[in-house]
């Protein structure tokens, strides 16, 4: 390919915090070039988003419906090659499905939509087009969580037995959605978030990372989901016991109420011959806990020779030069676009590039939200993961 | 007070673990020393340890009953003031009441006895004859432990919402007590251990550690243990769901087959305000979690201004040199030997010297497993917890 | 300004670390476009670069002469702005002087030059043509690092009166530059890389960000530097003491043969009434170690009222997202873009924007490297130092 | 041996540091006890200490003149063993003499004299007497520390090249010493404390653990020796450049005042393979760095197999169970005992009951101190270790 992939946005307007963060993924590896954007409903705003980020005055839309359809009849040395979706949940599906329509590939924010039925529909859409969809369940795209996964994939820690996952914020300490936090207002507003506010907005986070390391699959669930803060619409605490299909026992544990917290995501995974211990605020470091040998501590770096493939892959620096949160996301762009790229040029994209989230983890986000909300309803222990 | 405490020990011969542990608790401040032993069921380990331990040869006993008649018969001057069990589990009750019974004050390792009912009979036993009873439960003997339960005590942190216990072991991982390993295969037999293993053993600290902290009752609990060794007799694995009575929600996760760890005993605490982490493995640091000013590292150490009381009543030394483990539990007997000591000269003991594990931690401790032996076996969710 | 800035880049041909560094920093906040390039003296891997990179075949250059020279000629709306010189240590100053005649604003990797001297001239053609020059002294990037200066600066920590400044990598243990490794063969090779091997590549760093940081200057030093692989033509490790203007003392170490270390750069300064550590494993982490209070844990993020608006105009996303040296390296791209921005707007930038090393740190830099192997071959303590 | 060792204490009365440490040391294993005292010039003080120890009335002593004189006069079986010496340093010497000459083994509390001369003549009357003397170095002790030196001793790292150690306190931020605070007004008074303050206090700490570990001794240093604090009268903060006798090169750092800073002792040493790093802070953690391996964490515990038998020797407990500064402390004391037993029963003591420091380690840090001195006083770069 000679060019760089052209990419539209929807949402992400000025001050909106996960559009910014997906621009920098997409910019960071010169592989894409943001070209259109429907960057938000208020038009002063997506004028002024759209000069600020050097859109061409004629590839500022006010709405993702002119957006899509305009853009779908360029020329094709000028088309849209996907467009991002990066508004509340509520608004994911419809122009999701549009665009799956018109024919642009699609990078949607977690979580996929608003209900598991739209999910699945998404899906059918997805297989119908034949297109590419990537969903940003950013913590996958870090090189020693892919390190992580590819060892347990290749036995070295033996049958797992323990999945532990937990991801504490405190940020919603305080009842923040009524002293003009916008973020809090639309997170813990139902008829904009879903049926669940903690679980679904990290919950299903360490859910997706708990299931994309261990291999193994959630397959019932006992869940206590807590409102703390008095008043508050949406859960805003809770833990989940897990029994997966592989035999693990595990608990998922996520907060937004543990004070003083940021987003201290942390997973441990053990098996007969050993632990895996990784946790977000320190991306670079896999602890690796042997039963007979003494712990290691695998790090980050391209040309690692004791790491495996898939991690080196999703490194941009030699060990040393700490990446992050950044680069995660990066990653799951780059593989993104590396996988369009291939297709584009009719080629097989490697195993490695594949690599990235997609519609079925979108599901599955989708159920882990449905079967938790309807398990801590339940007097019974268990809740069969359904989907 | 013009002497040292006299001890006599019941168990803990040669080889022993816990026994020798102690023993270091115990002489370490000087304020007690060993003069008397039933160490022994085995009689030539019995004399042999004796003799290793500088015992006198004729207060070198071969069974508990002879030494707690012959010791209370002896003249005031020579008379053991106390003796410490540390039998395993199955073996502690007999001789706790016997040496109550006889006027001896008791030291008991934990867990208090063999099941809840014996322990109710132990408090009757205890407040009969008002003499003095030390469980060791360790970890409550750290000073940064102690920091936390009066930081929570103080309304610091503001009203207590979350409690995250966990204690991850890894050596149970394998079939262990079949490959010659005496520890393992005493606490994983229901004969000597009791009804749970992983939670009995481990599961008991962290809940103790839990309630102590927050100052609140676990209220109910749902429980899932696990077998994960195949064969083996007893859990070695759980994680339990917890409601407290005032108000907290929490979780504890135990585990014997974390393979890796070693005794990474941690407590979250988080409150409105703020939250707590502890964590054994660095037992000097307590992280203070602030909602509204950065996180602040308090360090043990005497004389620390920003201490409370009941922290540097706990330390040796001034911060800087690392306390441990040993300290902890010297904590436990230094605090049981100051009140002994303040009882026998006719005075109070202060509340930081009662500040110790008694028979009602034993009685919650029995409690709780047989709680979560219920829960784990029960479909429903919550089970209440009942003493 | 309604458009993106222009860059060329001068070396940073395929395989060349360094280049694809300042690629990815140039492009992560969408200011900034590469157009052109003299990529590499090799014809074949500049053409092979420019088509991976996506540039126009015709401003693919060969060599940097001739895309000066054509750009120069080129109208307003399509010259580049600056041009980015990524060559090895040698070959700085040639380009990097005949663009600033060119009338372009200049990026350069350090060090400087290759000589003082050189540095010197730079410095006043910089100073004569009015044009930026932008040094990447990466780590000065870092939020963290800008917090640590305004604390001191403004007084929080009382005089300052101690920097240990430390940068321990592994890397070149054992002859690797015998061995195929290019990037070892031209940092110890003194015709390539300059006077001084581990002290010109990363006691250079150290000492930059020890002046920074402290706002203090070396005012004299005390070297010994090493040859520790036998056979190696320049330093691979060394000490410095140091005395600055302000009357700290200090202490710099840096090794090349620190085997298992990676770039493990750590500062910490002590003021009368505190010190400060940062260490780029962990950059998003300042401690604040307070003589009367307790250790505090600065943390970086957008928005954190914790810290000084220096630092967290140097963030891109809220506390708990680790960033690392990737956006540390795009804080300097970022800061220079946006003072172009403002001088081309005719706008004065603002301090924060004007926050990145340049052409008096390369001297700095340059008079360092000078210094430090004058007072290593010396047999007096002290060496003033000199520029 | 069928009995404990008899000690006698010089200096060590109530509220004295050191004392207190060196009775828990002692007291912690079972091997040794407390059995007269000459604990302060004080009688008052002298006495009220020998009541809260439980000394017999007739065994404290008011100066240990008395108590060397009537202890060496007793009967064999109730006779002292050995003495310690905790006095400050000024007054270690004619105790030392005395004891030796009237068959005491001797402890001494570090440094082991005034002056050089005085641990030369020590030196000569051990040799003539054929005593033990162990001097408490305590930061050898801990069993990470034996670990380190074992690994080097037997070539894993290959060759050493760097040595790096630290020690930084902040407690003599301030003028403490003219605030009352009586730690502070010996410790840098040069009447009572020597030539030196911060390097006699803690740089020998830190030379001692340097060549201890790398098993090369110091061969020439370059000192620069600072007052921080103005009007004080000894140095408070210094660095010091090495030069070892196996071709090592290292830099020692200590400082006093160092605001914020505990007792943050650390050391990291490099050789052709690979590099180790100990912190007293988290004492039980030995990082190993491998050049071609990833890195390692060893930690300390009683049977653990990934461990030199030296280290294992000196764990009172299994993994997981923190050890720290008294336990270090209490090994010396350990060590030490184990030895006379071993020759009081006429048999050998093992290499590892005889791995504690001596006089020799004495003289080392006495000479290290007149070396500094001398070194920070001279204009030449190196000063040549002379003893």
């Amino acid at each position: 390919m000679n060019r760089k992939l052209r990419m539209g946005m929807i949402g992400g307007g000025k001050d909106a915090f996960i559009g910014a963060i997906h621009r920098i993924a997409a910019n960071m590896d010169g592989l894409i070039e943001l070209k259109a954007g429907a960057l938000s409903i208020n038009p002063d705003i997506a004028k002024d988003s759209g000069r600020s980020l050097f859109l061409d005055e004629d590839r500022t839309y006010l709405d993702f419906k002119t957006m899509l359809e305009k853009e779908a009849a360029m020329p094709a040395d000028k088309r849209l090659d996907f467009v991002t979706i990066v508004t509340p949940n509520f608004a994911h599906f419809e122009p999701a499905m549009m665009a799956l329509d018109k024919g642009f590939h699609v990078v949607i924010e977690k979580p996929i939509t608003f209900t598991l039925d739209e999910a699945k529909q998404l899906k059918a859409k997805v297989a119908q087009t034949g297109l590419t969809l990537l969903l940003t369940h950013t913590y996958t795209g870090y090189p020693m969580v892919k390190q992580a996964r590819q060892m347990v994939k290749n036995g070295l820690l033996g049958k797992i037995r323990k999945v532990w996952v937990e991801y504490p914020q405190g940020w919603l300490s305080k009842m923040s959605e009524r002293e003009g936090n916008a973020q809090a207002a639309w997170r813990t507003d139902p008829k904009r978030s879903g049926k669940s506010g903690c679980m679904g907005d990290i919950g299903t986070h360490a859910a997706n990372l708990a299931e994309y390391i261990s291999g193994q699959k959630i397959d019932k669930l006992c869940a206590d989901l807590n409102i703390m803060v008095e008043g508050r619409a949406l859960d805003d605490d809770g833990a989940v016991l897990l029994r997966f299909d592989g035999g693990a026992a595990g608990v998922l544990m996520a907060s937004q109420v543990a004070a003083g917290e940021e987003n201290a995501l942390k997973i441990r995974v053990y098996g007969e011959k050993g632990g895996l211990e990784w946790a977000q605020h320190e991306p670079n470091t896999l602890l690796v806990k042997w039963l007979e040998k003494p712990t290691e501590i695998l790090r980050a770096g391209a040309g690692n020779p004791h790491l495996d493939a898939f991690a080196t892959h999703n490194c941009r620096t030699p060990g040393g030069h700490p990446e992050g949160y950044l680069e995660a996301f990066g990653n799951l762009y780059r593989n993104f676009a590396l996988t369009l790229q291939a297709k584009i040029d009719g080629q097989q994209p490697t195993n490695a590039m594949l690599d990235f989230p997609g519609v079925d983890d979108g599901i599955r986000g989708m159920a882990f939200i449905d079967n938790v909300v309807k398990s801590s309803a339940s007097d019974a222990k268990w809740t069969k993961f359904e989907i």
